[in-house]
Order: structure tokens, then C-alpha cells, then sequence
């Protein structure tokens, strides 16, 4: 993969400022002290995007449980009492992944585009989409803790099946570029199961299946957080492409 | 079907208050005159439910001319210079289907749920997803004219491949309730074909497979306005439903 598909598949994703996953998290005195003290203004007051994928009040007790439960296996301490990365890794999300992954807020007043992704398009905090993707490279997993917003509906009380969609369209995709750099949506093959109320709190599950020549398949399950009910399961398949493809698509 | 499912999965797809297709278009000069009355106060300030299928100042020229297209086709006058309707129907489309659908301004009173139609969240027009849904009963077919806001990005330029999907379980969903009466989604299997730039005109065709029990089949396919470009075929398979499984799922 070249350097600038890389870094592109990356700022898709939003990972492109984290470090790898395993390395000793590092401490960088200067520079901690200034995201901390832009992170404590208020958005959109602050200078760093925001990050959706972090909590906000309108997350429920079930959905912040499973968020702490994953969050805390982001970071481990070891015998010694180093803290080092854990098996799980948070991935942030932003609303507009080219302008601010790439060159923050400088770039963003250069690219004056109204662009926003999909699935963050929405201020209000709990009305649409409200989630959050924990990746585990060792187990070739990914895990999205989602809550369904009431914008969301299709038949009355229920989520609607393009929102179910674009949610696997978001897990799986987010996975395949985690494991593969840039890819594109090629195939999405989903049984709807059981109508999911709407409101309700889900697991998102993905999983490596193979991978061959740049075919990456995905497979997923959207379930209760308890994992006792299947409301829907899904195939994925990914094309890796070159960012010449995706210029001249 | 029985009289409630049959109201139901009509207001599920907005035409409770329709006459049926082929009936000559009655004049009501009693009735017209109080809509036309209510339609001349500018919405939100009407009592009349805002018609998302209807033109607004966000639409393109291609989308126009295929709406009036499809449009001047709801409508034919016979030999005889009467008016009778014609082989395409416009669905209406409403961002609150139960509550205008079953009762209208009064009902939405008593009926508090912030609850919004997937589709029609956004009150922004062309902020999102712009279209329009025509049926032609005798050709078992439905078309969609879609414009594709910049609230829909996927990866950067590009609509998102969720937003793809919604549209396309919209489309073959008010296909298989306009042949089939209530039904939920079972499958959807979608090949993307060609990432579609945002901001794009594009048709979405429909058409009816088969019947088979329970099963409604509908194909789908995504492409230019001339039909040139291919970016995305599917298909899409609906289980008819009762009143009781929609409510007791």
C-alpha cells in the first residue's frame, strides 16, 4: 500500500492521527496539555473536530455500559504497571473525514464543501445514528455499540431497513478498510430477520471471513446486547482500490 | 386482505385518500376548494401535511423534467375530452406516516411521537434525499427519481453506500405494498456497481418478479437519467405481513 493510499484509507476511517495498535502509548507533555485544553471548550467552539464516537447525554445506561465495557480494553496495564494498548482500539468518527483528517482546521477552511457523512449529518444529540466501532485486530472482530434514534423509522415504531443497511454498510466497511487500507462497498447481502424497535440499543458484530486478491469478505450480525436476539445478519464484500480509482470512478 | 391491513399498508405508503387506478377523477368543488384554500398557506402553517414528492426549490432541472415527465402521465384526456387517470400514479410521501395517514392533523395531536420517516427527516430541501415515486400498475413497474444531497456522503464525493440501500429498499418496499398490501423487508442483495457522485439525478427502476405465497420479488436497478450508466442493481424480497406480526414482532 502506497504512503498516500494509506494515508487515505486511514483519514476514511479517522485512525489517521492514532498510533499502532501495540506500540507503548507515549507521553507527550506539550502536546497532550493543548488537546486537553481544547478538548474542555465546547464544541464547535473548540478547535478539534468532534469526535461522535464519544459519549454524549443522550446515550442510554445500556449503551454506555457496553461502551465502557469495550473502552476499557483499549488500554491494559502490564506487570510492571506500563500501560500499553489493549486488544481493543476505539475507533473516532467525524462528520466531514476528509476536511479534518487530513489537515484539521486549516484544510477545512480551504475546502469549503457542505459535505457531511451520512451517518453523522445530525447535530441533535440521540435523534439518528448514535454509535460507536471497537475494533480487535488480533481476532479479526469489530463490535459497534448502536442506538437507534427516533429519525430513524420506517414502519411505524420501527427502525427503518435502509437504516439497518447503512449501519452495516458502516461496520463491515469500517472493517474491511481497518484490515485492507482503501476499499469500496461491492456487495451487501442482508436477511432481515426480526424488526428492530425503534430506540432500541444493538450490537453490531463483524467478522473477517478471507480475503482474495482484493475481494475482502465481511460478515455480520445485528443483535440484542445481550446477543440473545437476531434481528439481522449480513454478507459483505469489499473491492481494494487505488485512490486512481476512486478519482477517476 | 382485510379492511384495517389494507388501510394500514395503504397509509404505509401514503395514498389512504387516493382514488383507485383507472376510476375516472371525480370533481368535489366543496372539498377542492377547502384543500385548495389550505394548500395556498405556506407550509408548516397549513393543516394540510407536507407532500415530500411534490417539486421544491432544491430540484434540479433533470429532475424536473422527469418528474414532469412521469407526472403528465398520472392524468390522460380520452376522445372525449374527459379526464380520466392515466397509466402512472405519483405516491405521496409524508415524514409522518401513521399519524397523517390515519387521521391527519387531529390524530398527530393526540399522537405524540417524535418519530420521523427515515427519507424525510430533513427539512432542509435537497440537504438529503430528493425523489419522487411514480407506480404503473398495469406494467408492474415503479420509477424513482432520486437527487442525492450532501447530507449523504459515504467516502469523500460520493454517496455513501447505506444511503444507496435505503433508497433502494424505499423504492421496491413501496413497490411490493403497492402490489401486495403490508409487508416487511426479508433480503436485500445489492451490487454496487460504480460509486455514485454526490449530488447526482439518478433513476431508480423497479419491477415486480413474482409472487409467490407470502413472498413478494422485486428487482431494482440504479442508474442515470438516460438509463447509460449502470451504478447499482438489486434485488429485494418482501414478506406480506399482518397487522398482529407487525404489532406482536
Amino acid at each position: 500500500m502506497s504512503r498516500s493510499l494509506g494515508r487515505i484509507s486511514k483519514m476514511l476511517l479517522g485512525v489517521a492521527s492514532l498510533p499502532s495498535c501495540g506500540t507503548p502509548v507515549t507521553r507527550e507533555p506539550v502536546r497532550r496539555c493543548c488537546v486537553r485544553n481544547m478538548q474542555g471548550l465546547p464544541w464547535p467552539f473548540s478547535f478539534q473536530p468532534r469526535d461522535f464516537s464519544l459519549p454524549n447525554s443522550s446515550w442510554g445506561s445500556e449503551m454506555m455500559r457496553l461502551y465502557e465495557h469495550y473502552n476499557s480494553q483499549c488500554e491494559v496495564e502490564t506487570e510492571g504497571g506500563e500501560r500499553r494498548r489493549g486488544p481493543w482500539r476505539r475507533l473516532p468518527s467525524y462528520n466531514r473525514s476528509l476536511k479534518y483528517a487530513t489537515g484539521g482546521v486549516y484544510l477545512s477552511k480551504l475546502i469549503q464543501s457542505k459535505a457531511r457523512f451520512f451517518t453523522r449529518n445530525m447535530r441533535a444529540p440521540g435523534a439518528a445514528f448514535e454509535y460507536v466501532i471497537f475494533a480487535n485486530k488480533e481476532e479479526q472482530k469489530c463490535v459497534c455499540v448502536f442506538q437507534a434514534g427516533h429519525l430513524l423509522e420506517g414502519q411505524p415504531g420501527f427502525v427503518h431497513g435502509g437504516a439497518t443497511a447503512t449501519m452495516i454498510d458502516n461496520v463491515t466497511g469500517a472493517h474491511a478498510i481497518y484490515t485492507s487500507g482503501l476499499v469500496m462497498t461491492a456487495n451487501l447481502n442482508i436477511n432481515y430477520r426480526s424488526p428492530i424497535p425503534l430506540g432500541s440499543t444493538l450490537l453490531i458484530e463483524s467478522c473477517l471471513d478471507k480475503k482474495e486478491g482484493r475481494k475482502v469478505f465481511v460478515s455480520c450480525k445485528v443483535t440484542s446486547t445481550d446477543g440473545s436476539k437476531l434481528y439481522t445478519d449480513a454478507t459483505a464484500l469489499f473491492l481494494s482500490v487505488t485512490v486512481g480509482n476512486l478519482l477517476g470512478a
